[in-house]
């Protein structure tokens, strides 16, 4: 068997390693747009400030890796269509063909239409190559401007912060984060990123970058711009082909397109909300390898389904750890949907040892059902995934008013915090 | 109404403070055989260490928090007799009558009969007596011994190392904290604990403490022996009043004990075993104020269950996080359940970003449903949630194998490591 895959990703080199996982003998083709192998853009901004020692460090899988593993990467090439009546993918003057095909053809980075974002001080920033450019204004720059709050955003702000760069943070969104957090959460970080010397401004949209940066409500003098406003899908090539299309590349569970034998997963397709049942892009590093492990299986002849997703997402900022599952109350709100709240502020141990601000938001339905989680603290990997694994369950809040938790004065409250939380949340039911 | 609660320490005022929230007007009293409001005995080894203040410190409800809810406590009294026609408790030539009674009588500690057990050198640990026994002791010890190589053996140890002496933990069975461990997982932590100084002999029995602990193999030269061996229900109250026992006393879901208005909870009643549907003694913390809060439900008229347990627990040793939920492999081969065994050795973040060590371990039924997991690394207090979360929905480690997850660089692995190790598992079911 012959299987090609189109994007040399998390989501196309991980469909490439589960397949060969599973089957030792299939010819396994990966083709990449970009001119090198699989890295981990997650880790960009951490790059720039220093915790990473280079980018070749994010290229975890080496040539060799790819050697061992049989998968044939051909790199710095454009599929420009795909024929899907005779099974061929057609780049340059060549011509391949497929048994099965996986598009992993990620997303583009999606900038507003600001007067002078061509520049040549303006970044927009999405990949290494990107990364690499900001990288080398960034040892001269004195003052940055980043548009755009979200997770890319806030580290590269974060990243610049220490290397000893003045940063002003613009969003036009009423609160950092917004995809994760609530206004009440978000302000929290706000806080505690100006406590570092990040200026932010929120409700503020670009007007005009210059020399200076031109929102509609003052002028930020700056040496550098980054622009990270959010990503698309890669569409065109799938849609040119016939394959259905929404946000994202449509699949069903087993992540097959409309077109037998192909196949789509990562930051290109879009999945299902599990709360609302509606299509959402999750463009999560994690959803993208989950999903390809599906196709492996389902390749394999292993009947395996992408479920609904969450999108469970955290970062750090500054030591203080921020995460977000399910829908915000600002979404369910929108969503037509009356929430309840129960919020905790508390410490990670108890008082005698000294603990850390932890802060635990829960918001479900009227009925008791979680709906999502927001966290802010310390050790809130194991609490996200917790939650998650709650909500998934479709478990109510008043069962985990009282579930059971491990304690140690060392490590943990008597009282773990999202529990309190969904205790606070529980009372609030008739 | 007039509850009186027997016993002042986590069940028993856990319970009387959450009375008081759920009722303003009755009348609550704790009556406490000790001298002393509650403390948290899980603080105590970190006294010794130095990371607590003071045994004070770890007394976190100050007397004018008990007047504040209007919980009256009655100190260093004994409570004889339970009246249970006529409703009344009788101690010193007091009666006292109750229209609730709550038995939180706690646990002994147990110690095996070894000859000159009762030097002056030699302390069986239990309570915040002993506790300061110790520390007085350790002050100008140089060599110890501690006899029990369980949670709070570990703990002293350390903390003993922390003051510079010379510790040898001595331990009847195969391995250290044998009722969270398996012996593979319990040779890493035999491993820090011996890299940090701590001599450990297992498979080795006490026989004889004088001036040195003579054991069926060796002889060691100590100033002080700690014994840590374990702690037992105390039932005789509730035994001669005609209540139900058995390792505990005998509740149903709601906490009451077979004779009317009469409740318990703590370290001396007995739980089921969420797995194996057994009679098991919990005796965590996080127990007996669970237990205690489903009491005071109950009493205010709502309708709330105490469920079977998994007995989550976590430690900490010199920065070494130890967690376990469920059965061990060793407790499931007892009841006769053959098992699958995951287990992942990896990282807690990108090799990038240089991670620290963590080692997952999931135990299931050949069908795949989980029955306990061991953790050893970093950041276990929210994983150990978790998978106490999925054992409790009864999942199946298939479904955990390629469960959402959330991911950041500078806090995790682009993979969960306690998915990983399902993963691991899920590949051994046929």
């Amino acid at each position: 068997m012959k299987i090609v895959i189109i994007g040399g990703g998390a989501a196309g080199t991980r469909a490439a390693i589960e397949l060969r996982k599973r089957d030792r003998n299939s010819e396994i083709y990966i083709i990449n747009e970009k001119n090198y192998r699989e890295y981990s853009p997650c880790g960009m901004p951490f790059v720039f400030s220093g915790e990473v020692k280079s980018f070749e460090a994010l290229q975890t899988l080496d040539k060799k890796f790819y050697e061992r593993m049989k998968i044939n990467l051909i790199l710095g090439k454009k599929v420009r269509e795909i024929d899907t009546e005779n099974k061929k993918i057609i780049y340059d003057d060549t011509e391949m063909e497929y048994d099965k095909l996986i598009l992993a053809t990620g997303s583009y980075a999606f900038a507003p239409p600001i007067k002078g974002i061509d520049s040549d001080n303006v970044i927009i920033f999405k990949d290494m190559d990107d990364a690499k450019r900001i990288y080398e204004k960034m040892k001269r720059a004195k003052k940055a401007v980043i548009i755009g709050a979200g997770l890319i955003g806030l580290e590269t702000a974060y990243a610049f912060v220490k290397n000893g760069i003045k940063v002003t943070v613009v969003e036009m969104l009423d609160r950092v984060l917004p995809v994760m957090l609530d206004k009440d959460m978000a302000e929290i970080v706000k806080k505690h990123l100006e406590d570092k010397g990040i200026e932010i401004y929120l409700n503020e949209k670009v007007l005009e970058i210059e020399k200076t940066v031109k929102t509609d409500k003052r002028e930020i003098e700056t040496d550098l711009v980054v622009i990270s406003t959010g990503v698309r899908a890669n569409i065109e090539l799938a849609r040119k082909t016939g394959i259905e299309t929404g946000y994202g590349i449509k699949v069903n569970e087993k992540m097959e397109t409309n077109i037998k034998d192909i196949y789509a997963c990562g930051d290109c397709v879009e999945c299902v909300d599990f709360i609302t049942g509606k299509p959402i892009m999750s463009q999560l590093a994690t959803t993208a390898v989950r999903q390809a492990k599906v196709i492996a299986d389902n390749i394999a002849g292993k009947d395996t389904e992408f479920k609904p997703v969450l999108n469970t997402s955290i970062t750090e900022l500054f030591g203080l750890e921020i995460g977000s599952t399910g829908l915000t109350s600002v979404r369910a709100e929108k969503e037509g949907i009356k929430v309840l709240i129960g919020k905790y502020r508390g410490k990670t141990r108890p008082e005698y040892m000294e603990g850390e601000d932890i802060v635990v938001k829960v918001i479900t339905d009227e009925e008791g059902r979680i709906l999502g989680s927001q966290m802010i603290g310390k050790c809130l990997i194991g609490r996200m995934d917790a939650i998650c694994l709650a909500i998934l369950n479709k478990m109510n809040v008043k069962d985990l008013a009282n579930m059971e938790y491990c304690y140690a004065p060392p490590v943990s409250q008597e009282f773990e915090p999202m529990y309190i939380a969904c205790e606070m949340a529980a009372r609030r039911l008739r």
